[in-house]
């Protein structure tokens, strides 16, 4: 396998998620790509994620950024499900239009316990970012990745 | 009206989000308590929520704890829906049991334009701590609350 | 040693930072207190830390919390220089007065890897917070600690 | 003055600096560079901020991206000394080598009340990064600038 290729396809990928993750579904994510040290997602608009003021929920972006770092992580480490993430950080920039999110990540740092990544979370039709995020996920040893 | 009670009730509070906030229901959050500087709130276990483990996953606590933290904005302003959060940080501590989780949130700081505070996850029936976070949301000023 | 006794003492921790590192001089800072799961650090007030508006600057602040928290972590640890800090979140919560400002740490997770930690800020004299911090520290593997 | 200069010179940015905030002599912090929306600064290497390992600091690095992000942000408001920060988030991604640590700051969001920016920080002669911060900035309104 050359170094830069993901190690994960988006098919693998999605049908761990829809095994072992049930929260993805009531979602509706899609993966759009997963590299090596990339991934993009993306949240269809859904008037079931609004808040207060007509636009998507604060909650739904930040899981859809926890989930493109999954993406991203895996397609860096492989089908390790119990990768996790110990600590996220977000800041809401500007209120999202009624319209799809993208979130876009890219590795920070790989290392041998932790990876971390950012994500920049875009509406669609709109060059503006909405929402940034920072986030750290461990890596299980690997002894206990099953 | 005391300075130290809640301005606004957990009923006045669960309509507010029933007729704005959609992603609620999706969770089916319960509101425990709102008083002037603290706040309570449920997460139901569901098998919904869960992810690679068996666990409550990230999102479903993030989005509790930032349902908490509301409780317990409008708790101190009053009903003022377009409060909206600026940045948060979590840290995941431990798996959370097969279990509810609480969220309890306490104010930090409340300026006239951003309020700040802590909200501690735990998982019913266990002491630990399962995450952290702190939050702060921004107050529209008072020509723009509607 | 008991459990709950502190697995370093105030002298040990102070000796390896004047050997190790050099920066905790430079603002002069008191370790008052190291326990197991809790610590104590000072900043003593100097006009070499303001910032405009005349009060002590945000990364005087920033550096006592890193400090604070490392005497939180080798108390619980023993003597393990190479333990480092992978992530801190502040929140600055309102000017601090012309005075000693007070770190108290506390532990929020102590695993095999991480260390998570909170710090409240204090300005001497007040009850009110300045600043809460939130931060991780990665140990080394005990072949790694030297 | 066109929309995309700096509201800022380095000349004044820096006597600001001088004038009021003592603790940016203390790091002998370089400004090398204000745009409008981009700023760099440089931390001089300096036996005076290692930390134990024999590299440059956690709190040399965060004072020095706070220190970015304040160029940052009165090269887009102009000379408001009292601008200041609200919160901080970094995340420590390698050990930074003997030398200067460069740190490059960019806007994501200016609004009225609130600024965002994230800052790379780099060791002169790697490429890669050493820590990743994002920082927000509470900007004063207009009537409360002095």
């Amino acid at each position: 396998m050359e170094k830069n290729a993901a190690h994960i396809t988006i098919e693998a990928f999605e049908a761990l998620c829809r095994r072992e993750a049930n929260f993805v579904e009531q979602y509706g994510f899609v993966t759009e790509h997963i590299g090596y040290g990339t991934a993009r997602a993306r949240l269809p608009f859904d008037d079931a994620h609004i808040r207060p003021g007509g636009t998507v929920s604060g909650p739904a972006m930040m899981a859809l950024a926890d989930f493109a770092m999954y993406a991203l992580v895996l397609g860096m480490i492989g089908p390790v499900p119990l990768a996790v993430t110990t600590s996220l950080n977000v800041n809401f920039l500007r209120k999202p239009g009624r319209a799809d999110v993208l979130a876009e990540a890219r590795i920070l740092k790989l290392g041998k316990r932790l990876a971390v990544g950012e994500v920049n979370l875009s509406s669609v039709g709109s060059d503006e970012p909405v929402a940034h995020v920072t986030a750290t996920y461990s890596i299980p040893p690997p002894d206990r990745r099953e």
